[in-house]
């Protein structure tokens, strides 16, 4: 697929002002995987980045009260850079843009909203915590009963984002299978943004984060959990309903699609769904394009 | 001398705003010097730094329009951590005390100001350039015509500074070997500076930053030159005319001495001025204070 075809969103919900700065840990994740700098291992920041300046702050700021939030050397340069061109008057689209350019990034990204959205995660306790808090600081420890999405009810999706899903030679719309609650709701919350998914040319096909009752990665099944709903692939199926037209489920996971076929009207298609590899990854990413252009068909046709 | 005895005010008419952070260039370089970890050979910044945040900001900024002033990896924490203090209501005589004591340095560090003082370099061409302009990316090239001290008007002394002018405990004020335009002035000019130096118990020493017709570093040859007034020490006595009652100027100018004392009323005393090594340091600090306990009991006596 040339990559001028493929156009991201991703979740601003997880941004926050840190030191100062603003950080976008969805979006520089989604940049540094692209520029071929991510590192894989750690799963954020900039490979082989060294800690000088966390040292050397640590040294100021002993009572640890901002250190929970590593910074590296090189990945900073991002942080100051768009807290500088944010200060400027530039859009977060905008500044997405000119870092991606300047990092050799050639598939479209942008933030669901130039608008500031704050996931805070409400806890079992009382009380709530911001994502990155509960996700970094408190190692996502703490019992949920819910979230709530700070300065949403104001935030209009990107500009940019509207004008794809308008256009008539989208193809499809992915949910990747990212955290439904904390990674997905952020977006789809937006006012508008189910709307303008609704009117799309292009189906929307949502794929599975849960892969036999656990998640891949993340506090995804402890959240499904602590809400009271099943572990399980049906269960984040049942999260899109009346908007996923298509649902990827992983194949171990094939026994629930008759009862997601049924109860909530979508298509399924079972495909393996661990990726360890690029070949993985990019054999998940073809079942979901299949499944959505098959769904295209039907829903240009009006049967779907 | 034991480091409690020491207190050190320090221009910040060159400090600046850059990429969204407070730099306070001679701050920091009197600080990182007294925590032992300034690097020498350059003259500012902390030795070892490396470069890892500036390399990566330049692929962001390749137009080089902020590049020109380099910041080191662990340099940054230092303006990271005091620009997050400003924006929570500190002083810059807090967060430099903090900053102080975090690094272990014992003698007392306050900025003359904290009120922003801003020093404009006017230009014989015409028009005028921001210090750090005029210094680090002009390198000091363009002719000079005059200085502007932008803010002083509204600037007050630092508290603290006041208080020690103020003790009837103290020995010397030392004016130490610095560029009078653009190091000392600022300073000096704050409102009411001048009159709680001449009020205090203690006399004021300056040391000639000029020997034998040439800056030991820096430009105040050349801005001496481009004023239209004579590259020596005499020029420099004169400039505390009225402030300074004792003048320390390097053994080499001796034959300067008779003159500064017959037309300014100024005691002088020769002694070597070139510090290479920290004995040398060492001793010609010891002359500036002997210079100013003998001064210091004819003021007390009033017979100065």
């Amino acid at each position: 697929m040339p990559p001028e075809a493929l156009a991201i969103a991703a979740n601003t919900g997880d941004d926050f002002e840190h030191l100062g700065l603003h950080i976008s840990p969805d979006l520089d994740t989604v940049m540094y995987t692209l520029a071929g700098i991510a590192d894989r291992e750690r799963g954020w920041g900039i490979a082989g980045d060294t800690w000088r300046f966390m040292k050397q702050l640590r040294r100021y700021r002993p009572g640890n009260e901002d250190g929970w939030f590593a910074l590296g050397d090189r990945d900073l340069a991002t942080h100051i850079h768009r807290a500088r061109r944010l200060a400027e008057g530039a859009t977060l689209s905008e500044v997405t843009g000119e870092l991606c350019r300047r990092l050799e990034v050639r598939p479209a990204l942008l933030p669901m909203s130039d608008d500031p959205v704050r996931t805070m995660v409400q806890l079992a306790s009382g009380g709530e915590l911001p994502f990155q808090h509960y996700f970094v600081r408190e190692r996502c420890e703490p019992a949920v009963r819910g979230f709530r999405f700070n300065g949403i009810e104001q935030a209009r999706p990107a500009p940019q984002l509207l004008e794809w899903l308008g256009d008539s030679a989208l193809a499809a719309i992915i949910i990747c299978p990212s955290n439904p609650f904390v990674s997905v709701d952020p977006v789809l919350n937006i006012p508008g943004m189910r709307d303008a998914m609704r009117a799309s040319r292009a189906p929307v096909v949502a794929v599975s984060p849960i892969v036999g009752g656990a998640a891949l990665k993340g506090p995804a099944a402890k959240m499904l959990r602590e809400l009271g709903l099943p572990v399980s692939a049906a269960a984040v199926a049942a999260h899109y309903r009346g908007l996923a037209a298509g649902f990827v489920l992983d194949a171990g996971d094939a026994k629930l699609a008759a009862d997601i076929e049924g109860e909530l009207g979508m298509t399924t298609r079972a495909a393996p769904s661990i990726m360890r590899t690029l070949a993985e990854r990019e054999a998940l990413a073809r079942a979901a394009l299949d499944l959505a252009l098959e769904l295209r068909g039907r829903k240009r046709t009006g049967s779907l």
